[in-house]
């Protein structure tokens, strides 16, 4: 199909004008807008990056163990084209064998950098060779190899470990996403070497409220262990989480991350959540009980959000493990999640309804179904004080996903009404290739409105700096 | 967050380019367009502006009772950062105290001008207070008392008496919107005074249509009493809206206008309606007969509208007071209503099979869900007469809406299926701003389509004409 | 409304750059881009052009028969604004009267030429009236009579017979649709005059696998004398259909089509399937159990393409036929089609789940509903290997729609997970039209690409030949 990319001479370097619109005068519009955010700092408080690397502190391994194998954007698309996982290195949950020669999977990865032409894994990983890893050649069968040594050789020094890094690429706070039962012995031990302001948890529970899940009888086993509470009603488990969220505040988490398959909030009386909590301790509930629980429990997160001031985030909508036979084979997340319709006008009610005007509540929605931006969440997020809405996520995190965000939401909910740039990602290395992405689309977004004479280059600045910087600030404030 | 937009110098002035496309090329090919239709009358034929207020014809009030408590986009905005509504002077139902001060209220409308960047909420108050009120100054915390005072000094003066202003602002008509029941009375003291060519009513039977609203009963002995006519049966109903159809046409009105949650048209048998109108009375309906019961309604009005002309106006899809508490201390329409999923393929195909192509009925179809432009309304509106799409309403009555709108209806519809520009707003002094901003939308997608070859601009400058002026004519013409 | 565009002098030329960017940098880059594909040849692999009309090989008829009465597209925008289908020659089902007189119909149409303004119908006439007919004026009252005679008298040289049109009009290959009980006679007489390899059949078997359709025990009957073999039990009919898919194979058919209201592939057990077939040879089948089988059998035909692999389309989501009075009237097919919301991430998981990944399977979905693009599809095509996206299909297949489909769909799937162009039309003389719109379309897309240095230019001119020539080529293996 495709003779991979022939470098037109010399070596490859990014166009520092790259994802900036095009048209000349919008272009020097962005370029002036864009260098007022190019070197802010990081600001990562919906990251996905694994605590224990980064208290191990350990280097990182060879190309295909850190960009191929774990990111499933690059497995996922590779695979569609009839690769299987098994010559991606993806293990399998039985053991069986994989391809087990790194510089294998590097190589079958390079063949098929053409697929990646227009993606912003393309984006993304452009970024992070050439200005991370000082690579000068395009991916390809011929530079292969050699792109796997020179990588490799990087990731030797002790400039590219972990914790160094987190300083050198200018984060200046990295939230991890943490298991409600976790122990946080990592972010305690990092707390120890002074970064506890820096690398922060985030309570995710959602094994907890999801009462059919095959694991949730094991999981309350370890909140009640972890809690060191008797969680054998629905009153110790109310009582369990909450003295959880208290471990990750005192731990200096800042939010609370909700992945629920729809967005319904509605409470149920005390009585009827006890009854089935009771059932699911039995392991008797049923799955429309187990539903209707996981909805009352979002409208219970909110309200211990307003005592605690964790902020709140709920990203609905994604059908996971698409394909049963791979989630038993291969395990969840290597690209088998689908997202659905999504409705939020009347499943947000409840919980709106009850706490949208609450002065301590901070409650950031994401979602992957783009025809509601400016239907529902522009509306309620523009009217709501406890609503913002987050930046576009997972498969709308590319230049004209940020783009059409914009464009829909604006008109109705402001600038003011989003929390600036969040990144969501277990690839470390992409962080900041994410983060320079959306403020150069940005800058592009607020470029043209300055074009169209719809607003003024000095509040265009100020502006993208929100964007960039302090929206993220306020929506994640410090709570210790 | 955000210091205010300071002025770089010189009194303030509004680029006459300004919601043009920046590419060269199509700006000079918009400019042109746009020059064809920057004078034209306007035509105002879905307006709220209130018929007492015209015929009283007194001065208006001070700037914080004209622009900011009374405009639920202005006040959504603020409130949504946390100011209470109580800040902005929006009354409260049980007549408890809120700011009483209008320049107290001036002044945190000025502080909060940056939350408008990038919204039309932002275009249309530019234009009103440079274009209009002269204002040389942006809005801030440091020019707010400059500007109070600026725009009452005008707001004395006899030329900004209501008509006076839809004299010099070039509205050439404007219409009210009124309740069924409304005894018209403002209407004809105006027509006694010459107006009543330019300044029509709008039928809008609503109340009378949902027989679970809790004013129902009230609305129907009203209606009988307007009437002169005894309701108490569905035919006198039917007998006494058709009178009123008639009272309205005799005053002037040239259309009806229907805010109903669903779109569904499905006609009941008129046993099942005497029925269901007959429980009305008793008290005894239910939700699921209401909700039937007004989609038939729906169905008869397209029939009435056949008989006596009156254009047909359907704007579904929203759902009011999202929150409760809010309705309870504030009323309605201060910023709670929120769009949901509406479906229109199969809910107008009764309407349409029955009338879609007489050649008496007008029927002009509106929405705020703009995920079936061009999945279900261009495909209706591109084959049935009778059917026509009104502009983007509501969150979608701004420069990137309308774009997409002509974008997505356009292939399917083409530009003589759809009304031309019709505003829907409360706000009299936005009205003509709301046209001029249509009029650079549409000059703008008609310039990119001269620039990219497909239409000549001979053809483009009569389409803008069409849609700035003689559409909206033929979509509502005179029936008197 | 409006006077017939008025040429500016001289004739009617095509401007070479219509339908690119209006950007000069980023229309310089696409008119490069286009270069590479505007003289490839066409691969038209799902057209409904009528197998007896190329077989017969005979003149065409006149301008009205050729271009107006039977495309739908044109008919129903005039139908919208109130002209008969009478006046437009549609047939009547009961023979009623319509007009006759050919150059009576082509004036109306003429007349009525404005209505296209901006529309994709309008792109495709302009390109066959000058690029293939030489035409020299744009359609209009004046114009019409001497349009009319121009046409005509191309149409009667032996140039304009369709078989010497398919070779100079650069068809490679042209697909028919043809029912699954065709006899395949003008396919195997075409074969015996060497065009076996240029056009072939598409297996279409809808009126099959619908079992509530009125004519469907008349079409069983024909399938079981079209196979061969009894078809009184499900069996029987599951073995006909794998016989005639065997017929359709060796007359060079690549693929079958799929047209379902839903896009549901829920398999029933063989039980429920056989019970739920005999009920429906009983004539009593409900229409619950016609809609599950009819989800069933799309399960099947999956199943039965990775054994023979035809590659397998769907198009799901349109209400047919929305007006009942017109289909009996008129009957199918003349413009009352709308689409309907449309479900892919649950309803098709049953089909990928078992041969999301099988090697033999190519299946090809089309919608008409473009906001799952983001939201679904891309995100199963960019991880299924057995699935593809058709192109923007009917009421999409349009410069914006196109571009809107690349801009929704490449960021997650990438260019490689769909099917490049793929025309679907029943007017013959539009296929080079639409595939030069495609081309120019896509050369755009990649040109603002690489305008924002998102892509090299050599890269986009690969994917632009492989979008307009490979890729379908792939999607469609020859199997003989």
């Amino acid at each position: 199909m495709s003779s991979s990319t022939s470098p037109t001479g010399g070596p490859w370097r990014l166009h520092p004008d790259r994802a900036l619109p095009a048209d000349p005068t919008t272009r020097d519009l962005a370029r002036s807008i864009y260098s007022s955010t190019r070197d802010l700092p990081i600001v990562s408080m919906h990251g996905h990056v694994d605590a224990a690397m980064l208290n191990a502190d350990q280097p990182f391994g060879d190309p295909a163990e850190v960009f191929v194998v774990p990111d499933h954007y690059l497995v996922r698309m590779i695979v569609s084209q009839g690769v299987p996982h098994d010559s991606l290195g993806v293990p399998r949950r039985d053991g069986g064998p994989v391809e087990a020669d790194p510089r294998a999977i590097w190589r079958t990865f390079c063949e098929h950098w053409h697929l990646y032409r227009g993606t912003p894994t393309r984006f993304w990983l452009e970024h992070v060779f050439v200005e991370v890893f000082g690579v000068t050649e395009r991916p390809s069968a011929d530079s292969a190899d050699r792109l796997y040594d020179a990588i490799t050789e990087r990731l030797a020094t002790p400039e590219f470990r972990p914790l160094a890094l987190v300083d050198s690429l200018g984060m200046e706070i990295l939230a991890t996403t943490d298991p409600a039962t976790a122990t946080l012995a990592d972010h305690g031990a990092l707390a120890e070497r002074g970064w506890g302001e820096r690398i922060v948890p985030t309570f995710r529970p959602d094994a907890l409220l999801h009462l059919d899940a095959p694991t949730w009888a094991a999981d309350v086993a370890l909140l009640a262990e972890r809690a060191d509470l008797a969680v054998d009603s629905y009153d110790g488990y109310l009582r369990a989480l909450e003295a959880r969220r208290r471990a990750f505040l005192a731990a200096g988490a800042r939010a609370t991350d909700h992945g629920h398959l729809a967005a319904d909030t509605t409470p149920l009386s005390a009585e009827d959540a006890g009854r089935i909590f009771a059932a699911a301790l039995r392991g008797e509930v049923t799955t429309a009980e187990a539903t209707a629980f996981s909805g009352h429990m979002l409208f219970e997160m909110a309200r211990m959000s307003t005592e605690d001031g964790l902020t709140m985030q709920l990203h609905p909508g994604v059908l996971r493990n698409h394909d049963p036979q791979v989630l038993t084979q291969r395990g969840p997340d290597v690209g088998y999640d689908i997202p659905v319709s999504t409705e939020f006008s009347r499943s947000l009610r409840p919980l709106l309804e009850a706490f949208g005007h609450h002065p301590d509540l901070r409650f950031i929605v994401f979602t992957v179904d783009e025809t509601i931006y400016s239907r529902e969440l522009a509306p309620l997020a523009g009217v709501y004080p406890a609503m913002k809405l987050g930046a576009p996520w997972w498969f709308l995190d590319t230049p004209d996903g940020m783009r059409r965000f914009r464009e829909m939401v604006t008109d109705t909910a402001g600038f003011y009404n989003t929390t600036g740039f969040v990144d969501d990602t277990r690839a470390f290395f992409s962080i900041p290739a994410r983060h320079d992405l959306a403020r150069r689309v940005d800058a592009g977004f607020l470029a043209r409105l300055v074009a169209e004479h719809r607003l003024d280059l000095d509040e265009a600045a100020e502006t993208a700096v929100d964007l960039a910087y302090r929206l993220p600030q306020q929506a994640y404030p410090a709570l210790r």
